[in-house]
C-alpha cells in the first residue's frame, strides 16, 4: 500500500472538523480559521525510548501519543482543537499495524473533540510518532502558563499520583502484580499506557483563576520546580495530603521502593498542578468536579523565595532532585 | 547535557518572536494570537530515509527540514509564521551536532521570518526530524488549495525542475561530477541538500489570481497529477517549455538518464506549480519576478477531463506514473 493509499483509510477512520477547520487533511497544508488565541505544543513518542511494543498494544500507544499532547494544552486551559501527526513506520509494521495506531489516535480525538487535521506517514527504522497539537481560547490572557505563582497562592493537585510509576514497575516486573488485585494492577497499568489528558479540569481551573498551572509529566518534584523557577517563587508541598493512586503503596512495598519517591519522582501521571488564590480553591474544586472525571486536592502554598520543598510526615524535608535527562 | 540545558541552549539561538507569538519556548505550549486564516503542515525528515549523514552537514539537514515543511506553505500563498520542532537525537551526535543542526533551522527561520516557538528533544536511534509550520492569511479564501483548478486555465511553474534530482546522482555517483564544472555541480547537490521554500513566489501566485498552487515535491509528473484529481481536470504540459536545471542534461547523459524523465519523475525540486487564468499570467510573472529569488514559466494548460498528459517535442505523450511510495 502506498503512502496516499494508506491516507485516505486513514481519514475514513477520522471524524467530521470541527467548527475551525475549514481545509482539513489532504492538502499541502490544512486551513483553519482560529479567532482568539491558541496554544499550541509537540510531543514525540519513540519506540524503545517512551514505550516497547511488547508492553502496549498500538492502540494504545496511538492513544498516549495524542494524549500526551493533549495534556500540554490541557495544562494551559486551553480547548482541543486540531491535531497532526507524523508516524514514522518501521518495516514490519504492516497496513493493519498503522490502521491499529491511527484508531487508538482517532479514537481519543473524538473523545476530546479534536480534530486530526493533517500528518504525514513515513519510513522509520522504529515506530516513531510526533504529535501536533493546537487548543483555543478566546484570548491569550484566559491561557494559563507556569510563569504566574504568587506567594500566598495555593497549590492544587487533580487526581491521584504515583499510580504511573506504580504501572511501569508492573510492566517491567510483572510478578510485583501478585501485590494487588488484578484489577488494581490493571488501572496502575492503564495509568502508564493510555493517560487521560485533563482538558475539562485544565480549562476550569483557569476559569477559577488559576494563576499557574504545568502537567505532571516529569514528576510532581520536577514539574514543581519548573514552576517554581518560571514564577520566581518558592513551593511547598505537604506530602501528607497528596492523593496517592491505589494500590501504590503494596506495588511500591512489593518492589523495595518508597510509595511517596514514586509518586513525587516518577513521571507521566499528567495529572495537572496549579496554583490559585486560596479564596477560590472551593470554586475550583467544584468546578473540577463538575467537569467530571477527576478531583481537586490542596497539596501546599507558594511562598517567596525559590525552590520546591516537599514536608514529610515526621517533619523531615524532601528536595527533590531537577529531573532533566533526555529521554 | 540535559534536556532542559540543551533547550535553553537552542532558544539562544533563536532570533526575537514574530508580532503574532504571545508566548514562546519554554512553556507547556506557545501562544498566540493568529487573526485571520492559518494554514499548517507537517514533515519529517528520518536518517537514512530522507538524508545520509554522510552526505549532508547537519546545517544542511535540519535547514532542509524546515524549508521543505515551509515549502508547503509556499504553495498555499501562506505568509510564515511559526515553526514547532521535533528532534530525535541519536546516541553519537552530541550536545555540538545538536546546535549544529539547530543553527541550519534558525538560519532559514531568520531568512523567512519564522518564529521556533517550541520543539521537543529525545533521544532516538536515528536523527528523527519533524517540523509543524503555521502560516497566516487575512482569510481562509486567500488561501490556495489543490481543488481549484478549472479548464482554461494556464499551467505556470516557478524556477527550474530536474536539478534536485541530478543533484542526488551526484551525491550518491560523485564521479558524474566530472560532467558539468564544479560550480554547476555544487548548485545541483545544493538543490537537493538545501530546497528554497518559494514563500514570496506563493504569496505573489496567489494574490495574482491562482486558482490552484502545490510544491513539488514528489515530482512534476506526480504533483500534477494530485492537482488534476483534486480540481476534477486534466493537465497537459508542454515538455518543450519546461525550465530545465543547468547542468541536468550533461549529468543526465552521462548517468544514461533521460533528462526530461528525471525532471518529471525526479521529486524534492520543492519549485511551486500553480493555475490561474490566461489573462492574469503576465500579472503573475511580474509579481513572482518582484518576489525576487525565482522566474514564473507557463509549462501548460488546464482542460475538462482528467490525468496529466507531458507532451513532447516529437508528438509523443507521456503520461507519467503517479508517484506513491512511502517514503
Amino acid at each position: 500500500m502506498g503512502e496516499f493509499e494508506l491516507l485516505a483509510k486513514v481519514r475514513e477512520r477520522l471524524g467530521p472538523p470541527g467548527p475551525r477547520v475549514r481545509v482539513g487533511s489532504g492538502d499541502d497544508a490544512a486551513v483553519t480559521v482560529p479567532g482568539g488565541a491558541t496554544a499550541t505544543s509537540v510531543d514525540a513518542l519513540i519506540e524503545g525510548v517512551h514505550f516497547r511494543r511488547d508492553q502496549a498494544s498500538l492502540t494504545q500507544i496511538g492513544r498516549k501519543a495524542l494524549g500526551t499532547a493533549l495534556s500540554d494544552l490541557a495544562a494551559m486551559g486551553a480547548e482541543a482543537g486540531e491535531a497532526y501527526v507524523v508516524v514514522g513506520v518501521p518495516p514490519e509494521l504492516g497496513e493493519d499495524g498503522c490502521l491499529e495506531l491511527v484508531d487508538g489516535i482517532a479514537a481519543l480525538a473524538v473523545e476530546t473533540g479534536t480534530t486530526l487535521a493533517g500528518g504525514d506517514v513515513t519510513r522509520a527504522p522504529v515506530l516513531t510518532l510526533a504529535v501536533t497539537v493546537v487548543g483555543h481560547a478566546a484570548g491569550a490572557g484566559e491561557l494559563v502558563g507556569r510563569k504566574g505563582a504568587k506567594p500566598g497562592d495555593a497549590l492544587v493537585l487533580t487526581g491521584e499520583i504515583g499510580g504511573a510509576a506504580a504501572g511501569l514497575l508492573l510492566l517491567e516486573r510483572p510478578e510485583l502484580g501478585n501485590a494487588v488485585p488484578e484489577r488494581t494492577a490493571e488501572r496502575l497499568r492503564l495509568r502508564q499506557l493510555v493517560p487521560a489528558p485533563r482538558i475539562g479540569a485544565g480549562r476550569a481551573l483557569a476559569s477559577a483563576g488559576a494563576s499557574s498551572m504545568i502537567d505532571l509529566s516529569d514528576g510532581l518534584g520536577g514539574d514543581a520546580a519548573h514552576v517554581a523557577t518560571a514564577s520566581g517563587v518558592a513551593i511547598g508541598v505537604d506530602a501528607s495530603t497528596l492523593p496517592l493512586a491505589d494500590g501504590l503503596a503494596a506495588v511500591a512495598a512489593a518492589a523495595g521502593r518508597d510509595p511517596l519517591e514514586l509518586a513525587v519522582g516518577g513521571g507521566e501521571d499528567y495529572e495537572l498542578l496549579a496554583t490559585l488564590p486560596p479564596g477560590r480553591v472551593a470554586e475550583a474544586t467544584a468546578a473540577v468536579a463538575a467537569a467530571g472525571t477527576t478531583a481537586l486536592t490542596r497539596i501546599g502554598a507558594v511562598s517567596a523565595g525559590g525552590g520546591v520543598e516537599i514536608r514529610l510526615p515526621g517533619g523531615a524535608i524532601l528536595a527533590p532532585a531537577g529531573y532533566d535527562q533526555l529521554r
